[in-house]
């Protein structure tokens, strides 16, 4: 695809080649998010951060992401998209808001929604989640992450051997990252959910059809043996018809330091989209896993802010030029 | 008026020369709006931008112009005043507050509590709309519009043809335009409002005291012929003392392209100060009317941040110098 | 205490030559947040304002601080932090978070959290206000005022003669107040509070440990003699079991002029720590002192931003090199 100007709406956007220009570009922002430079190639730029469904960790990671690039934010968190709109079309909106800004990030509860708004702004629209839809950036980030963990070991992503781990009927991270991965070669996908929370048929046969081992499993042990990574999700309560039915598959399945070493090889890369629920009756990811090295989970977050810099770099057209524009960090910096 | 150091609290304020002066500043910030230069001349500067009630619109225009001066905002979006409060006057919030920026703009659902809170401000303070009384910056970018799209065909704001359609009663923006106008020469206003929507008296009779034509019409069809422009506005439903008294003129005055091909000028230009109220029973602005050139609708938001960064560069005393703090734009710009 | 990197979390970690260090600091800052010059020194660093209870005038004197040095704000204003976390940990928090930004300022209704928060965060954190615990920046802003104000007299603040008057007993302000002046020598405290709202045991033990003088009051009138600061606070009416008992105490102590000037010295200084309560029940600091010279409240709002500048500043460790980043001011500022 051709990034500049263009919205980011799904992950069926993207080609092969499209993902490794986006993991370029991540890769050559580790500098500015380590603070070892900053730049100010965006300086002056507006980003309209609109959220229309409470998600602080995607709002700061693509707010920051912006002012990492020098950049200024806009902000919106208007729960109740309709005392915005007094009435008003997502057209309209649309129309109006990209007059005050260079780029768009938009979350909504409603699926479609973000293609609807993108379809009449005239800057370019990043969907930063439209209800169980898409969420392009997290799937991002999680492959940008396998890569870069078994890149370390030599590997790359072809003949990948992942699990995918708990709620696999709702989990639009997972159904993401499942298109993302079909398009590399020979992955070996171990899809581990209880009866009830399967993935859907179509992001099997989509998988099966692309040639990729798919296996089955219903216990989390079996399932994550002979695997490169272990990727871990939150059942998505909020998505059941009620409390009782998801309380059901709370705690069913939990990875823990013990089931780690008893089942993984030795270097398992453990990842997961966050939050982790860590209440004692769901602990999907135990906290004695936190000493594990393999435990990528905070690494993964802070590549969400590379991902969203490279997105916005591509969109924006400067992804060539950032360092031109660098200057040394005066500040002390932990980082 | 001297605008350095100013507050801008009313449309009372203006004569026709500082209306000039910030029509022609406005004019001068076109090249930073439409991204071929940015500028820096605020870098440093601080905007409080402070909502104490929902108004995405009108909050994120500031908050862009300011950003586009080279200036940060601060945000405060609090609805309910009080939690800010706790007792705390508004005389004692404007004291702290204005010792924390350089500039305020603030709206507030109280009638005059603008004007109190800038009494004891420290730093110029904008009103961004006080309940029914006052929204100066909206006027003024009403009239802006009006002007720059009569302009294109050689004509001048004097000798203007404007009819002002829909609840003339509640809305404040039309009344504060009104006020514009009447600065102006021999306009011909006719006022097209449902019998119980009508202009308040005291509006026509200024007009009509400025020695203005003033046509009063309860039909839509009638009113809209030979105008220059056509003001719609939608029902300022928060203003009815019940739903039932707004239902009643809800979808009363639809202006859609076939009423508009039989009634108006060929180039009669249509405003509206948004949001347009698009569910299927109001429409008072037809969709059908997107693909019409004198649809001037998102033309006008677009101004409201010209006319904004007008405000901020006259009141800072900046207005001369904005061009020396100016830079090439490196990132891709739709606009 | 070696600032650079350090969390910022309770009073009791500083020692008086450490609040030296913070105070000189300050006082470079003044040419800042007055506007003789901006400075660029923290230009790309980004500060997390997060604040999970609201407070709008420390979550702006916070990020007004560091914009005032260059830097870049996400502000997250959450006030259920539940809505975050979907079972996440507070450590859990913190890990994602703190890559996202520099430095953290936070504020939570919990006491101990930010503490918690801090321990996992890899940047520093600045403790906002955290329940009925610890608001260290406001205690450092309080005593910088007292200084800066005796100062003029060309007095220290050994030897000080303080009377504290209100809510002693619930006033976390007035805890750590009495803390940082203990660090001094031969001071004279007042405590002037209703009988049920007096000082904690703890908090007068520690002052007479440390060999200052203690006298206890149940009235305003004689609590306020022979005083260099006559410190007030509001009643903390949400500490309280029942609205009756807050109720109970609301206008017990009324300072105004009148009984300013039976009482008081001539240049008694007059601080809170704001908001004030102005509703005519409660007028714990009267309308008719804001003539008074000696009314130091709003100069003790302004002086936050100070002392905030120079926690920032110590903690980035950029305290001896903001001149070298500054610049002229180009606006008209009337400060």
């Amino acid at each position: 695809m051709n990034f500049v100007g263009s919205h980011i709406l799904s992950v069926d956007q993207f080609s092969r080649s499209d993902i490794a220009r986006i993991f370029e570009t991540a890769d050559t922002m580790l500098v500015y998010a380590e603070r070892q430079r900053i730049t100010r190639i965006l300086e002056g730029a507006i980003l309209s951060n609109m959220f229309f469904e409470p998600s602080t960790r995607t709002r700061v990671s693509f707010g920051s992401a912006f002012n990492l690039l020098g950049g200024e934010v806009r902000e919106t968190t208007e729960v109740r998209a309709s005392s915005l709109t007094k009435g008003e079309s997502l057209e309209d909106t649309a129309r109006v808001l990209s007059g005050y800004s260079d780029v768009i990030v938009m979350r909504h509860p409603q699926e479609g929604s973000v293609a609807e708004f993108a379809a009449a702004s005239r800057v370019p629209v990043i969907n930063g989640g439209d209800g169980s839809n898409e969420h392009p950036s997290q799937a991002l980030l999680d492959l940008y992450t396998i890569r870069k963990e078994i890149r370390t070991r030599g590997a790359g992503v072809d003949g990948l051997r992942i699990a995918l781990v708990g709620d696999l009927k709702y989990g639009r991270a997972v159904h993401s990252l499942c298109k993302l991965l079909a398009l590399y070669d020979n992955i070996h996908f171990s899809l581990v959910a209880p009866p009830g929370l399967s993935a859907p048929p179509a992001v099997v046969s989509l998988l099966e059809a692309k040639g990729h081992k798919v296996t089955i499993h219903h216990e989390l042990e079996r399932g994550i043996h002979h695997v490169d990574i272990v990727y871990v999700t939150r059942t998505q309560e909020e998505r059941f018809a009620s409390q009782d039915e998801a309380d059901r598959y709370r705690g069913l399945f939990q990875l823990n330091q013990a089931v780690y070493t008893a089942n993984c090889e030795p270097n398992t890369v453990i990842m997961h989209p966050l939050p982790r629920d860590s209440r004692s009756e769901a602990q999907e990811l135990a906290s004695d896993l936190d000493a594990n090295p393999n435990l990528a989970i905070f690494r993964q977050a802070d590549n969400g802010v590379l991902v969203r810099m490279a997105l916005f770099a591509l969109v924006l057209d400067v992804a060539d030029r950032v360092d031109e524009f660098s200057k040394p960090v005066p500040w002390h910096s932990h980082r």
